[in-house]
């Protein structure tokens, strides 16, 4: 049973196509395969059996009839609770939307619906996706799947936690800070933050309106890929939403990386643990033997450490009616950083966006220069779920940075540190280049065995 | 001497092309008709006859040359001080700014030199341009030629009077809240404020970045246009200059306006004084004699009195390290809305902004259903110049809400209230659609007498 919840989508998706395996099977696989790891995991807040039997049922009857809505056809998948379904509660991992039950979908998850995906429920994450912990105080705690004692990263920690204990084959996430990429890194699996626009936020709550990505996360880059293509596209409810045509993360898969130039900035290393800058020098030099050219690259305002409040200033003012009404409703870590936002200026806000703005204009200049831009994803791997309060925002230091220029990120396994934690690789493309950035995370997973490792639970 | 002052650009331009006129004898005029008015008008920081007269002699040769560099070449103009001009003093009305000798152009400035235009001088203006009277403190206020005790409107007062005095026979302006429009009404002339990021503000002082547009007064529509049509264009150095190709403002001049929908916001009118209501209605009555519709429009933000404080956060962010080092360098007014700006939370300048893009969607849909919207340019005639400090943001009531939205606004005189003094007629048009903004406002000036008479000055 646990081999069938660990197939890749490309894979599941070929032996539902030859009849050698149901949707219905695969549906079962990953409910019992969550009924055993749940107790320990709490990746869900809310499971959906009998809604992904029934969406699995219809499946297997259409796969039959040779309808074919495409690769996430059959597939079971779930869903960070940040996003709206309809007629199940969406509490975005808070208390105030503990009984919330939209009555619409978000867009990304009528997506999902239209692309015959099986929607196995609702994941855990940070309470309103605001902190990298998934350490939930109304849910309870996301654990690790690699270490059940250490947090699994966040915000979107129930996506990473089900993903890579094989509960799912691939569920969505959201980025403001990292929040994608640094549980799919603590988790050992694969996170692609897509292009600033690209796939609509309407009907996710928001964290921070010029910051929000959302996303899959998968394990592999091919299954990443394929789920971003069936989610991707303009939204005019999203106001947001990029208009981009012709948009196919699949495209360059496969192609070698032979010339492709990979940048890398020295000062982002000197806050990262031994074992991950070992892991990190490792990946790199794999890179250089599959071909690409490894080059320093400057941008300064990275190297001074980038510090603007962007989103804690536009989180103060999505939450400025809740923080005023029901202040006591939030946990602690997330009421005071909602507080300290709220007595930010204008003036302090106006001028983060400008240096936001030069920021990214020396980014796209670096981007002239080389093809992607890798850093480590987390500078340490997962820690102790009750050690975490003081060192947490350590895990977005090296993240944070890339949801202010809109480019797309990638964060695929390179290997294990203390403890056996999985250490993750980022790499940053250029905006809707997601074809070229698969194709040189996917090159690089397909030389390394990390995707292959699953972790014990 | 005064008749060749009073030329449109047009005519000027057709005189010096026939040989029957040159441009320095063009120049002298304007120069002693400065010599003449500016004592009592003050519409001037800097004047540069050696520099307009050295231009208009390489006019000249170019002419005669066959060397034609467009409608503007060999015509005197002036630039708000607001303007950085190479080697020209540059005080945006300032006494931080009083010693500033730019070692660069504004590049609407490049933009005229290029065209051949001649450069009289850099005009008077409200501090800063923040503010509606142009009654400066440092430089001295400047008057209005229809009434010397009167104020001409701001921020560009100058501009404003200047080009209804003859003294030039276009001038730059900025708006950020009406401040091309107002003065273009309150003494008589047309002021047109293109589309935002049409016209570059590199080199121009901000006043609020997302706001700011740049944009010519002038004496006709059709001298509006063809200055337009020479300063717009994409450019890299300002961050939100806007990529538009085949912008062409004289496009549709001439053509009639049968058909055109002219959308009336009823709720806009209720403060606005009886002798500018009346025109107002008068304006209307003659845009339906011409052919065109008048339809009500409801736009609810509009109707509700749209109140953001985007402008003055925005100003209190530029303005932050000199207000902290020398808040005795600004005027009283000035300083207390820089005072008052640095107050704002980001909580309240980021909600301001959702007001302000919903607003924008709302004059999206008003306009699928009409091609303008007619307002008057002001509520009232300009008032004197020393009973103007409660009132005065008054004059901006109807001008302020068109910046939020990045639209094209234009103001024609319509006639004269109380003391002789001019009101404007307002029409704001879609997105880059100054031509059809530019035809409507054509076709209703050649039907009225306005924009033939003079200020008695």
């Amino acid at each position: 049973m646990k081999d069938l919840t660990f197939l890749t989508i490309a894979e599941a998706g070929r032996l539902l196509r030859a009849r050698e395996l149901t949707s219905v099977e695969l549906t079962n696989a990953c409910i019992a395969r969550a009924d055993a790891v749940e107790p320990a995991l709490n990746a869900f807040i809310t499971r959906t059996p009998e809604l992904a039997l029934a969406a699995a049922r219809a499946a297997d009857v259409e796969l039959a009839a040779g309808l074919d809505r495409g690769p996430l056809h059959g597939i079971p998948v779930a869903v960070k609770d940040l996003c709206a379904t309809r007629g199940v509660r969406t509490t975005a991992g808070s208390a105030i939307l503990a009984d919330w039950i939209p009555d619409h979908d978000a867009t990304v998850v009528t997506k999902l619906r239209e692309a015959g995906a099986v929607p196995l429920g609702k994941l855990n994450l940070h309470e309103f996706a605001y902190g990298v912990t998934s350490n939930n105080p109304h849910y309870g705690p996301v654990r690790n799947p690699w270490n059940t004692g250490c947090h699994p990263g966040g915000s979107s920690g129930g996506s990473g936690a089900s993903v890579a204990a094989g509960e799912c084959f691939a569920a969505i996430g959201t980025d403001t800070g990292g929040s994608i990429r640094i549980p799919a890194a603590l988790c050992g699996i694969v996170g692609l933050m897509p292009t600033y626009g690209l796939v609509s936020r309407a009907g996710v709550t928001p964290l921070s309106w010029s910051l929000d990505h959302v996303g899959p996360l998968a394990r592999t880059v091919q299954d990443a890929a394929l789920f971003l293509n069936q989610v991707a596209g303009f939204d005019p409810a999203d106001p947001g939403s990029a208009t981009h045509s012709g948009f196919d993360a699949m495209a360059e898969l496969g192609r070698d990386i032979k010339g492709i130039r990979v940048g890398v900035s020295r000062s982002q290393a000197e806050s990262v643990e031994p074992a991950v800058a070992a892991a990190f020098e490792t990946a790199l030099g794999l890179l250089r033997h599959l071909g690409a050219l490894v080059v320093d690259v400057e941008i300064p305002l990275l190297d001074a450490g980038l510090r603007v409040n962007v989103l804690q200033a536009e989180a103060a003012a999505y939450h400025a009616r809740w923080l005023r009404e029901c202040p006591e409703k939030y946990g602690d870590d997330v009421r005071a950083l909602l507080l300290w936002g709220a007595t930010l200026t204008a003036v302090d806000y106006i001028n983060d966006l400008r240096v936001r703005r030069e920021f990214t204009a020396q980014v796209r200049r670096a981007m002239e220069t080389v093809d992607v831009i890798a850093t480590p994803t987390c500078p340490a791997v997962a820690c102790p779920i009750d050690a975490t309060a003081d060192g947490a925002y350590r895990y977005g230091a090296l993240t944070g940075p890339w949801d202010h220029t809109g480019q797309p990120v990638i964060s695929v396994p390179c290997g294990f540190g203390e403890g056996g934690l999985p250490i993750g690789l980022s790499l940053a493309g250029r905006p809707f280049e997601e074809a070229l950035l698969c194709r040189v995370a996917h090159a690089y997973e397909q030389a390394t065995p990390w995707h292959d490792q699953h972790p014990p639970i």
